[in-house]
């Protein structure tokens, strides 16, 4: 048997830190050696995340604490925009691959960061502009080679997981007018992260619903790259999300124009051709439209396509967990990719219904 | 002081009787004489809604009962489609004005009924053809005049009013490409009524959303036809309802291209010149985007208006609540006009936060 | 016709604000004449509360802002503890009656405010003895007549409203042992007030209800006084407060030992009599066990009544709004009491469902 | 290695069978080889749940189907009173162990029985008293040795399991009043299963809380006998449960007044050493208040305890996940049992957070 591969966590204590522990913990070829956070240290995570009781019960270390063990394999940065881009470098020069769930290392060239960066609120430069170019975006169903080969992953944005898988395989494959691509997406709370705002208090947001960042998300950036690179032109998406009272879940109802001759059937083929190797995207026709507790709790994105013959649209709608297959799913795929291990492993699991 | 309206509620023990009810109770100028239905006969309507003690403890009585006062002014048909058309005429014949809340009156040709009744499993007979050219459709915004003097209204489906509303400015004063337009709408569950269903038990709605009837909501038939008049031409829209976990509130997101030459200043003026004279739509820039709850137990319609410069794209954000601008708030609404009343009268007030 | 009493509220931008100005607007003999709070001075209340627009647009003013007009009638304290006790005097040495939200002015002796102020990590030291022997406890279904005459009122706390009310009459008429009373709360979470906390962020508590403050509630001290009042001798009780996925609402489940001879008839003729002429307290039997939802958004407190024959327990089950009789409702009634009016005024109206 | 245990779940389409499939999906001894209901003959499981889409697809079949396998080792009855006792003997005589999730066999006396079947309706009848003698009641805690010998094992209540988990060391060790003990019980939803009711309808019940079966449910039967058990004497207890706007979880607000001499620190000695050697149950200081989300998804049963100095009671606050602990869970904890497996198999897994 092979050695397990040895995980250290950054920003263990939010919930993509959770998510990871959860699944690391029922990985059979992983192990978690380290939890690292500025807040709470010295605190069990299972202090923090009660559930975790028994299963993880390790103290947070502070970033840069002596103890912290020499000999990982991997470190996911857990962590917002910014603080990979100051830290991987020094994980990367001890050969330490790294994971970072930002935008950090989302984009390999510095222009269209910048444009990401501006959208955020953050300055233009980037720490570390010499790493960029060996990124992997960690979108496994479409870049799973270069993710085999990559030291330095950054991870998807969970709108543009459900968005890009959602997509592919029409823009790919030519089937719809390009400029026609609207995705409306709607978001669960959690997605938000830890940190209690006045908008996701829950009186304020238990029988709420609200579009927000209207034009102006971030996220837009990789969704238009991805389809961009497969369409082998510049393809440009309108995109609105939504949060509303769920905690887990994205659904993206997608909208674009079919080109002349295209109907259901043939839909239907090319997104089962596209996806014929990815066992975590399922793809369904219109009488099984997807809800997002399908796969709450799962790493899997759920495809269902529909196809309006009064107006000639595709409608195609896509679920994922943004916590799994929208985060530290997603991580823990792109981590089993990059370590040789099968892709799926620790991932195998149905949530919990209901 | 002019005389009570006196009003029956047919269908008294559906949420579409308790919304009717809770607006009567305060409202000046009319007052409930009778609660009609076919189940709970005899049961106070109290004990079925106990909020409602003490402000309504009178019994329901069966459809028939030759004890249902003969004075009223008007009745509501808070009904499932199949019912008011059967039985309006007999109140028609008898003076009572009559407000359906169902897709019975709201088409007054046939040939668009017979669409819209296929879509919902109906057969295509109407079982008072003769009386659709005399209704009005009452959604106010658009038909006060018809409304003022008719004596038959089909009251609009809850989310025809989001989208009319948040569409009929630009397509009135051709802003926007028509055949580009998109509805995508978000509802609570109490849209779908009283009657407990698995998908709205508890357990697997609380955490879940999905997309439903895609391609097929009855409600797309009178959206177009509203839609169409202002246009002056056939207009078709790509419509798709969605099931989020609330109870009430309806949010649309409206997806169109502009026309060239439009900007979000002249998008914002003519919707405000547009809305200028009614109550009850409110319109807001992209710095105000609007919530569920901001309408939440009020009659109004608020719209948001942002343009993505990007893809050239109206965006426009439009939210009721489901229960009162979406049913029973139209319906007194309606009732106001068709007796003279001023027309916001029993409905100016806001809900409860939070 | 009488003058509308004048009415400022300090602290308008937390949700005991909001709640008064929803029920001063509907009120038929008071409006608002400013609104003060530290946070947000300038802002239209209507843009920190949007389902007010329209209905009360004035902007926060400052504490001590030289425009804060002179002729008020009656000022609410819808602040924490600590500001009522400092602020209050200057108020009513011009003449202006006082209503205080937080416990400042429940307690009419410094002794019990000691340990009250204790449990809240208070010091002892109350800013204003002096006023303490002319305040009244704001539960009018107990003392009404002093709250008639006093220009000072502490409104009471939302747990211990529910339960006073559901023991209230057991105790006065003796039909319980009282040292075997247990009080177990279930509260919705708006009771915590408007400021974001990691125990009300939405994802943390959608699906999570938990006991808290076991054994050190601070509202234990009004419960025991009124119940030792009633009783003529010391009562005390065992208090345990829960927070449950709601925003408003509070159950308190009420148990006691029921002395030999009573029965179920018996009890509930003994609740009946004492709130024969209590408008807003209803007392219903085993049959019709009350849900929170009967009374959400209305001044009520329904109690139910059981008798468990094999323990000899009664239970009885009491529900409030928490921000209707549990805060801003009574704190209405009570306003209505101190000038005079009917004490249903603005009250008389029931809630939305669903 | 040894043989896989194989497991066969009639009644597999409720909630009850779902959360055992989910388990022993993961469960490295044990493998489902049938799925037997009365509802959805043919219909795969992942159609009814699709959250096992690729986990678990197999068709249900009809009871009695000849095709049924013959070699199973175990059924589970995921079904209601009355379907067990009239099935389970003769899957007993093939030497096919029963796993029982109702209450038809939580009483290996006819009597008791007797009296729980009154308070569900029931007629007094069992179909097979000659199997209650051999009957264990699947609370490993308690009977471990018993579940270890049986061939027939009645799962116990839901609210059971809080309830006696929460009491069984303060009665065993007599440090309470046994007559003083009141159970103050907390549920989520899915605790009432998977058909749908007006009372779980979304918007009747997602801002409501209730109790109900005041002085009248079922599980206070084998509450009061196993408590009677541990103490050597008849005990009494009251019971009340309610339901709360959660899918999973129950919380247990248990009160009973502590023996003259006890003190926090003796209590929790004592229930330190009554639950040294069981995994499932962690004890917990008035510091850690335990919230039902702490064991959403997994088996524990966490109790945290505190002594109101003030009144002398014990206040005991336990939490499981109903599916869970109480029903799938202990289901599964019962089989490992049963097959000498390590109790925990299948079972060591943290929830999902948030």
């Amino acid at each position: 048997m092979r050695d397990r591969i040895k995980v250290g966590i950054i920003g263990a204590g939010g919930y993509g830190g959770c998510g990871a522990i959860e699944l690391i913990y029922g990985h059979p070829h992983a192990e978690i050696r380290v939890l690292i956070d500025k807040q709470d240290v010295g605190v069990p995570i299972s202090e923090i995340y009660p559930h975790l009781t028994g299963f993880c019960d390790m103290p947070i270390m502070a970033p840069g604490d002596p103890d912290i063990p020499e000999d990982l394999d991997v470190v996911l940065f857990a962590t917002p925009d910014g603080v990979g881009q100051k830290e991987a470098g020094q994980w990367l020069e001890k050969g330490v691959k790294v994971i970072d769930y930002s935008g950090d290392f989302r984009f390999n060239d510095l222009e269209t960061y910048k444009g990401y960066a501006a959208r955020i609120g953050r300055t233009p430069e980037h720490a570390s502009p010499q790493l960029l170019p060996q990124t992997a975006y960690g979108l496994a169903e479409l870049h799973r080679e270069e993710i085999q080969s990559t030291n330095l992953l950054g991870n998807p944005g969970c709108f543009a997981v459900s968005c890009i898988l959602g997509l592919s395989p029409a823009v790919k494959e030519k089937i719809i007018e390009a400029e026609t691509i609207i995705c409306d997406s709607k978001s669960g709370v959690s997605g938000a992260g830890k940190a209690p705002k006045p908008t996701f208090h829950y009186p304020a947001r238990y029988e709420n619903m609200n579009a927000y960042k209207i034009t102006g998300h971030q996220h837009v950036y990789e969704i238009e790259r991805e389809l961009s690179l497969l369409a082998g032109a510049a393809v440009r998406v309108t995109f609105t999300p939504h949060v509303v009272p769920l905690s887990r879940g994205i659904l993206t109802t997608i909208y674009a124009r079919l080109k002349k001759g295209q109907d259901l059937k043939k839909v239907r083929d090319v997104y089962l051709a596209f996806y014929e190797k990815n066992l975590f995207v399922r793809v369904f026709g219109p009488d099984k439209p997807q809800a997002s507790v399908n796969v709450r709790g799962s790493n899997f994105c759920n495809i269902s396509l529909s196809v309006d013959e009064r107006t000639g649209m595709l409608i195609a709608v896509s679920v994922i967990d943004n916590l799994m297959k929208g985060q530290a799913g997603s991580a823990v795929q792109n981590m089993n990719i990059m370590f040789g291990r099968d892709e799926s492993m620790g991932l195998l699991r149905p949530g919990n219904f209901p």
